[in-house]
């Protein structure tokens, strides 16, 4: 349902931190037309974008942040759903959007790869989204892009893979003090192992990548699982939440790991650490030819997720409607119109 | 057009060299089932394909090699032709196949990006594919991958791109006598030049490539050229086909670069040469983020070519019908069904 070839009619839901950004992109971006925007904060809802975004301009395309996704405007070809992880809190909203027969681009993690937590959910999304005309699609950096998307695709080269590794090595020195906190640093061993055991250190998706990769490969794997621990500083540090004395956490490393038969045929490795040396993301898979790709210096997680989840737009409204993942959708890139 | 869904009966065109690996890769992959080969040397047609590739079972499965593609078996759902590089020339057998509403995947190098040199010639192959419910496309390792898809895929991740940088560096030691002779090893400089003039030395597909990564990415190019010179051999070294002398044709550098307005917003780096330093494959992008991507030890052309033929046929199969390029289809990838 694209009213006009030329130009995309997008509704932004969800105006956290990472959602604004890609809101204020999505303003200044061609082909796409931000008009309208939704978030369930009462401090929020009434006010002006342009109020809410700086860098947004006022004037005649400026739009009124909605309370609820009820009270769209009818003429819509696409959405962007930047609220929670947890694809099973994202349901309503998805739902109400694939009922309007949208493209929906969401940074829901576990959207990345449903099946491996929500296959029933998946299902049914998939059905409402084939019988209303919609699409839907989970992406971002990571999970998305970097540990899944790009794997898979460098694949393609490949007459045999017996196994596939992924390292995202980061250096968190330079990231939001959210990041800082979200990695454990500054805290103690036993601390540490609390917010472990409570499930807030966790990297949200590293196993969707997981699936993502072994499924889409074929290696047949029968059991998966996933580890968590410290990256321990070898000497006092320092970070914007306070020192790291030697011998505290300094950041994280989480592993997932899927078998065949008790080999490992695909290990991811996420890592994210004060200070951390020679951050890079890598992608080697053993097979014929045996691959080796690396990016040097790794790639900006916010800047990426921001731009992949644009990109992605007009990619997914070439797809035939139902879920994708990026595997099933024409290609995203820059440009792309 | 598939008749079972789990068996793609596919068409093989042109047994050369390369044509020769990719059936043999073909009959002994899952998914899909070679039931037929076509080429138009006298030497080959009525033979059986055991007889002609080593390692093909003979039995049941076995296929007699026809001389032509009209004598085709009525259910048929993809053809791979290896043929020649030149789109022209490949053309009647692209169009007999299309006729027939068959998925077909092409080395032909032109075809990967149709648009640069036979913009009228892509637009009646798109039309008949069109009409008669096929689908076309052009791949390989190179083009077809790591000079243009790969770059385009790796954009996804910009907000914004500047410019876009692509080097293939090989080693030609290790590689077939043609490949050496193909880049000028062993020559002088007044024969590497007659060559060069003669057109004989180009890697046919680099302006493709080009075209294919600053039209996709929207660079705006308005003038584009090639150029092609010897690597010189800095002492004396020696291949298969003889001696080096130092100051002799080691191998070919040629560079495709399109600009905007003056300024160069792509550039491609082909090098081939025997005892070449540190092989590899690298993207970069002037953007935000900028991207600097390495295969550590480059990509081996020949298996990486015969392999990227084969899983673009399930994913071309899912795309609409019409002329494809790697870009415009699902992703290709190892597994694929």
């Amino acid at each position: 349902m694209r009213y006009n070839a030329h130009m995309t009619r997008v509704v932004h839901v969800g105006l956290g931190p990472l959602g604004c950004r890609i809101a204020g992109d999505l303003v200044g971006r061609e082909g796409l037309e931000l008009v309208a925007a939704v978030d369930v904060d009462p401090k929020l809802a009434g006010r002006s974008l342009s109020d809410v975004l700086p860098g947004v301009p006022r004037g005649a395309r400026d739009v009124t942040v909605g309370a609820s996704i009820e009270e769209l405007p009818d003429e819509l070809d696409a959405a962007v759903v930047t609220t929670v992880s947890d694809l099973a809190a994202c349901a309503p909203t998805l739902r109400a959007l694939l009922e309007r027969g949208l493209a929906v681009v969401s940074t829901c993690e576990e959207l990345c790869w449903p099946w491996l937590r929500h296959a029933e959910l998946a299902r049914e999304l998939d059905a409402l989204a084939r019988e209303r005309g919609g699409r839907l699609l989970g992406t971002g950096v990571n999970p998305g892009f970097l540990m899944d998307a790009l794997p898979v695709f460098a694949s393609s080269v490949c007459r045999r893979v017996d196994s596939v590794e992924v390292w995202r090595v980061q250096d968190a020195a330079s990231r939001r003090l959210p990041f800082q906190r979200k990695i454990g640093a500054t805290l103690d061993l036993a601390r540490f192992e609390e917010r472990r055991k409570s499930g807030t250190l966790r990297h949200v998706g590293l196993a969707e990548s997981l699936a993502f990769v072994a499924t889409s490969l074929g290696l047949g794997f029968d059991d998966w699982e996933e580890t968590l621990e410290p990256v321990i500083a070898e000497r006092d540090l320092a970070c914007d939440l306070g020192p790291i004395p030697r011998g505290a956490a300094a950041g994280v490393r989480q592993v997932a790991e899927a078998r065949a038969g008790g080999r490992v045929v695909c290990r991811l490795t996420f890592q994210a650490a004060i200070d951390q040396a020679d951050p890079h993301d890598r992608v080697k898979i053993d097979g014929e030819p045996p691959l080796d790709l690396r990016f040097s210096g790794g790639v900006h997680g916010d800047v990426a997720t921001c731009a992949i989840v644009l990109n992605a737009i007009p990619a997914l409204l070439e797809a035939p409607a139902g879920l994708h993942t990026m595997a099933s959708i024409p290609m995203a890139h820059f440009g792309r119109r």
